[in-house]
């Protein structure tokens, strides 16, 4: 496997999400490592992206899990279908639903850990289910419903 | 009922929500108007926020029925007490789950509009649906149950 994050990998043309598009200069430029059994990504609020004092936005927290979500679709189904995605290019999927319960209020100024793993992958389709950690604390998780984009590149 | 939006009467320490705080400059300052039975806002993504090429970020998209979802609940629960919000200032409710469909691929470049009713309103918690609007396309749909804070201003 790679070292480096599966949005490096999607065609050039969709790599401009907001969330992790990494040619987004404006955007979050999240991070999707994927070690085969699950993915990772880290991330850092700015202190501007609070909800009530002291809390991380909701919203920031969902398009986390989202961008997570289709991250590790893409890099779980290049290893199903044995495609390098650092020669071959990403497959590059998109959101069909997003589920996120709130735990716990999810404290600023702090390292947030969310971890992906596929709950379904068929052919076009995969669903993700989706942890956001800060420090031992599951403050959020996510189930993400995911299909492929027709056009992407394998 | 007043014409100001709802987020104009949280209280000022639960006002910088990036997502609806009319007080946070950085944030997206999304605003609810209810007029006794639903309520709508609009919002116009820039054109970074995007996801696929002309397409809006669906982060963005579930950010905004995450704040119009709870700007809802405030609203429909001031009614239900029979308390004016401009004087009395409005309920600050909290967001305990998200379920957001994507129905279809959101346009950039137009103007998004966000309807809300309420499904249910107890004591403390609401649940609001939310339909996403470009023009005559339903581009998402949402159900946002919210909780109201302990410790908010009635």
């Amino acid at each position: 496997m790679s070292n480096a994050p599966i949005q490096n990998y999607y065609p050039e043309d969709v790599s401009y999400c907001f969330g992790c598009g990494h040619r987004n200069e404006y955007g979050h430029q999240l991070k999707t490592y994927w070690d085969g059994k699950k993915s990772t990504a880290r991330f850092t609020p700015k202190e501007y992206h609070t909800a009530l004092p002291d809390y991380v936005y909701g919203g920031l927290i969902a398009s986390l899990i989202d961008c997570h979500g289709t991250g590790t679709a893409s890099a779980a189904m290049a290893d199903k279908r044995g495609i390098n995605p650092a020669a071959d290019g990403a497959p590059r999927f998109v959101t069909a639903s997003l589920q996120v319960d709130y735990k716990k209020p999810t404290p600023i100024g702090k390292e947030l850990y969310l971890t992906g793993q596929v709950r379904e992958i068929t052919d076009r389709k995969v669903i993700v289910t989706i942890q956001l950690n800060v420090d031992d604390t599951v403050c959020a998780e996510g189930t993400v419903v995911t299909v492929e984009m027709r056009n992407s590149k394998k």
